[in-house]
């Protein structure tokens, strides 16, 4: 088994919820089948939605590159960061190190690639992926095209009550109507790309096929893990 | 906000259930709120029960320095290890770094003194902590003596069963049972410690107190990373 680093903090219940399903993706018998993981679990890396969308508070790229640095330091093999917005550091994390990233947006292209070829891909998650467009190269080189949300104040404060309070009923809700309107507006597919609302993915309705970016990345860690050195 | 690492990976899910706890303890109204932890969620470990128990496998003593040494070189300032049995290794992990080891045997046992003042504690945990006294001279320090079940390869089979297949409701009861047999046995308070078992804590019922010695491990753990330094 690899063992495989987590930039995490990005929320930490997000980060702990990608490990639970990391856990629960392994059939297992004892502790030793599972994947080894070394997690910076950093709440401390400076907020992406005040650096990229308000435009104030510090850098969090370098504090990524450090964590980055740290945790193949201690012995990671692959890196993963299940925080989709971070993401548009991605570049520095994969500059930071030797060992392989294993990107989530990246990953999500491909997936949705496959659930609908060519089509509009609803992205269920914060306003900032758009204003940076930290999806767009990715969906591009898919022949995909983005849906966003009509509604970004309702979606950032929906991210900052689950990142307070926890996954709420009244979250769910808001986010299958935001999701219906993507439908609406053309979405072949839905991604949940924000890693507090996968959080809710068994609660978020659509009415077209939807996946968890999370997920993705869920199935990537378990496939480097267990496969052996190239 | 000073940095906690967590050797962890005994198992993996008692390590996540941890990380919950500790994100549960702190009103949080954003991730920065949260302590920040590195993790060594190492599944790779040597089996503690086959080391302590059958006295076949290798040693997880040196594994454990290696980890101790690696979380403080990724910056963590004090060390937490949320698997009780493991605790029989406690002075490798003191010894291996300058960092402080919140050892949560002791400070179990000094939250067993203030419950049942010179009493009698039920160890509701691994038939390896008898074997090797991983609770007894803590216990004595504080003037307490332990209980403990009667009946190992229940309790084990429950270990294993919650390892392979997660908490059940009939690990649940069977617990209970064990429980039950210690107060019959003169046990003033029950201790759970085994972090499996914690995953039932809620379940578990006893006719005398009850606390958790994760719970007393998160308490520990907030307190060191939200009080600034001495």
């Amino acid at each position: 088994m690899r063992i495989v680093g987590v930039l995490g903090g990005m929320g930490p219940e997000a980060t702990i919820y990608f490990m639970q399903r990391v856990v629960n993706a392994v059939p297992a018998r004892d502790d030793a089948d599972h994947v080894p993981l070394i997690v910076d679990n950093n709440t401390q890396v400076p907020s992406r939605i005040k650096a990229i969308i308000e435009g104030t508070g510090d850098d969090p790229a370098p504090v990524l590159v450090q964590m980055a640095q740290g945790l193949v330091g201690a012995g990671a093999q692959a890196l993963v960061m299940p925080c989709n917005t971070a993401h548009y550091y991605a570049e520095h994390v994969e500059r930071a190190t030797d060992a392989p990233f294993l990107n989530m947006v990246t990953l999500s292209c491909a997936e949705a690639a496959q659930t609908a070829p060519g089509g509009k891909v609803g992205l269920l998650g914060s306003p900032a992926l758009r204003q940076v467009g930290v999806f767009e190269a990715a969906l591009a080189a898919k022949g995909l095209a983005p849906v966003y949300g009509q509604d970004d104040r309702r979606v950032l404060a929906t991210i900052r009550a689950i990142k307070a309070q926890g996954p709420s009923e009244f979250a769910a809700h808001t986010l299958s109507d935001v999701a219906a309107q993507m439908v609406e507006d053309g979405a072949d597919v839905i991604c949940i790309c924000c890693t507090e609302f996968s959080l809710l993915a068994r609660e978020i309705t659509a009415k077209v096929n939807m996946f968890d970016a999370l997920d993705v990345l869920v199935n990537a860690t378990v496939q480097f893990s267990t496969t052996d050195r190239a």
